[in-house]
């Protein structure tokens, strides 16, 4: 969700709520829907400014404003019971003591459902909202990346599982011994810790990350488990695929141990036809000025100069993120799309789609799991709440009648969901749960 | 609730639930029940470290951990229907424009509920968590505050109250004309702007303090909605509320603008005796080394190195929070106490108590509001969930009776609890709700 469809246009849909994403009422109603249908988690991406596009451009689109995805999640937690949580939270303008007690205690009070989607931040303007002039090279946000994500896990792991012995005859609360004082002195950080929550109950809240820049490929590589991937098709999808796979390899990761889900936005129809029309109604619903402002906006460059139906100029390389800007270039280069075209595309949507009938959808994603292009999904929905009714209601069925998808949660935290272990303490052996 | 009782014996008291601090469905339970019991607020403390205190003594209280404040009260959000939300955090470890977005967020999703105890961090420890080799001085830290609730305040009124049209036809999603850009560039902070969020419900969710050194009143004066005062007896309760009003009336603000609310420590029983009774048992359940060890928190000096025996030597002044080592040294001399007598109170509970029977503890919060000691009170709990039980079974009913305490919700906001005024948004004329 962002904040409840990335479509631009996805407001102006008949039938959809225009203030989904300042409704919390709405909001739940989308959780417990995807709960009902069994999804593994409810993910809420972010943005630290209001997006760096002309205001012609901002005024067309609610992507403008949401709630903060941690206050919202949160708030989910005390009103879902099974559905997994995934915040994003910045390792650029945060500090790793807020953000390992956030998460921790969002994993306690949703008894282990919870998630950190960690990024870097992409958008230039918020660096203006942080007390800097300018953003932190992309290179060196990578390395900060790596050494926050050190000292969140290592603040994670400050009490063994077993420390809180709670002992009211003798009046023991916790066990010293099983407390670990961090005292972290890095490049980039001094954290001394501990942490004053008990360790989560997922040991970690799950490790997500989407860059897929070659430090961010590298870094979800050694340290993601879930990686929120942009792969416009098969192919692309299933290169990304063996790359990470064969990064973990090298490092000695079981590849099991991470699971790769591309972004996939989905239009469901009773027909290919009535599903096209869905998607080319929702995509006429883009003004070109919201259309041209996100793409200069994804480029980090801005394109309104040049002639809307010439060809897409050079584009420099700029300190934002790279997945999104390379992406659309080669979606230009390979279609010969002019400025308008590729304009009318970023304001929709240009990356990976499924559109068509339930069992057309449920083939596509099965032909992407059997041939190694993902283990799974993204799903992000094309109006609220027609697009996700659609989905849940008519694809998901599909899906478990193939046998593909669950028919019932089987475990309790989004670590169960996901099929991934739960990390050991790395200061204390023994003492798991 | 910090986090469950403030008394380091609590969690061993008959009856109480050890785990409370660690537990989102006892603490639900709390927050339901004081909704049921028409209380203005469910409010969280703070502390951003473990408390530094010596580890034998941190290892006999259920204070050394807790739910970090926001995310629980998110979650309480999800749960609960019209009491309030006030949650701790601080303008030194944080960022104006993650506070103004997230109490912002939880104003939206609260639907009017959220209040901000701004807090400038009095823990020494606190900063070794954030990068800093020593805390930052006293009287920097709210010369600082000042400006991050300038700057918070300034970021929330980045739209006026009409400007998200979302007119769909048009395709217009917000007037831009009612967009301000803050730019704030100030000696201690540089934020551009605007929050990427509505303008919260209540214009600005409720601002509240507690802090007591000149500063801290001079900041409160100017900018409280509400304060947590720490007034041992309602001779210094009167002194302090009348130097409030006085400090507000100097700059032309409204006193009715600004309540005042003690925090009031409640112990009911069925006969005086009793009660003291329960406060002897609940007080003799704190280990002098859990005593010894609150007392160096508080004072911010270590003390364990004088005959317990004695008298408390002088206190030097620190860069810690003031409050709490002023009313200790002002216990200690007037009472002539030991510093293990000292020890005792600080471990159990040093400041203002209603020790008593139903009757007696209205009367004597019935005098506070008579004699203008106070607006009201912050209830802290000696213990949970007896100590709660009691008090909104039995003390609530008796103030009802008395005219004193409302009987409904009369609004659905904190502004409304309270009965405080929606600020205007400064940078737009109309456009108010």
């Amino acid at each position: 969700m962002r904040p409840v469809s990335i479509h631009t246009g996805a407001w102006r849909y008949p039938g959809a709520f225009p203030d989904a994403n300042f409704s919390f009422g709405h909001l739940r109603d989308f959780a417990r829907r995807l709960e009902a249908a069994k999804f593994d988690a409810f993910f809420m991406a972010d943005h630290l400014a209001v997006l760096n596009m002309p205001v012609d451009a901002l005024k067309r689109s609610h992507t403008v404003t949401s709630f903060e995805p941690f206050t919202l999640l949160s708030a989910l937690a005390g009103a879902t019971e099974r559905i997994g949580l995934v915040a994003t939270a910045s390792t650029t303008f945060d500090e790793p003591y807020h953000i390992a007690r956030r998460f921790a205690s969002l994993d306690h009070i949703s008894a282990g459902r919870a998630g950190w989607n960690i990024v870097t931040t992409a958008n230039p303007d918020a660096a203006l909202n942080f007390g800097y002039e300018s953003q932190m090279d992309h290179d060196a946000r990578y390395v900060r990346a790596r050494e926050f994500y050190d000292v969140v896990t290592g603040l994670w792991d400050s009490f063994a599982d077993d420390a809180f012995v709670r002992d009211v005859d003798k009046g023991i609360y916790f066990d010293p011994a099983r407390m670990h004082v961090l005292d972290h002195k890095g490049p980039s950080l001094s954290v001394r810790g501990p942490l004053n929550i008990a360790r989560p109950v997922q040991g970690w809240p799950v490790i997500v990350q989407a860059g897929s820049s070659e430090p961010g490929r590298q870094l979800a590589a050694e340290t993601a488990e879930v990686i929120f991937a942009a792969t416009g098709s098969l192919e692309i999808g299933k290169r990304f695929y063996a790359d990470i796979k064969q990064r973990m390899h090298k490092i000695g990761r079981d590849p099991g141990s991470l699971k790769i889900l591309p972004a996939a936005f989905v239009v469901v129809g009773d027909t290919m036809e009535q599903a096209r029309e869905r998607r080319a109604l929702l995509d006429g619903l883009v003004h070109y000025e919201s259309g041209i402002g996100s793409l200069n906006s994804m480029l980090d460059y801005d394109v309104s100069g040049f002639d809307p139906d010439g060809p897409l100029p050079e584009i420099p390389e700029t300190n934002a993120g790279k997945s999104q800007r390379e992406r659309l270039v080669d979606l230009a280069r390979a279609g010969n799309l002019t400025i308008r075209q590729l304009a009318q595309k970023a304001g929709s949507y240009a990356g990976l789609a499924f559109v068509g009938t339930p069992a057309s959808i449920a083939d596509e994603m099965e032909q992407w799991l059997v041939e190694e292009g993902s283990d799974g999904f993204n799903v992000m929905f094309p109006w609220l709440p027609g697009g996700l009714d659609d989905f849940v209601d008519r694809v998901v069925p599909e899906l478990q009648r193939r046998g593909i998808f669950r028919k019932e949660y089987e475990g309790s935290t989004l670590r169960d969901h996901l099929g991934l272990a739960r990390p050991a303490n790395r200061f204390f052996e023994d003492g798991q749960k």
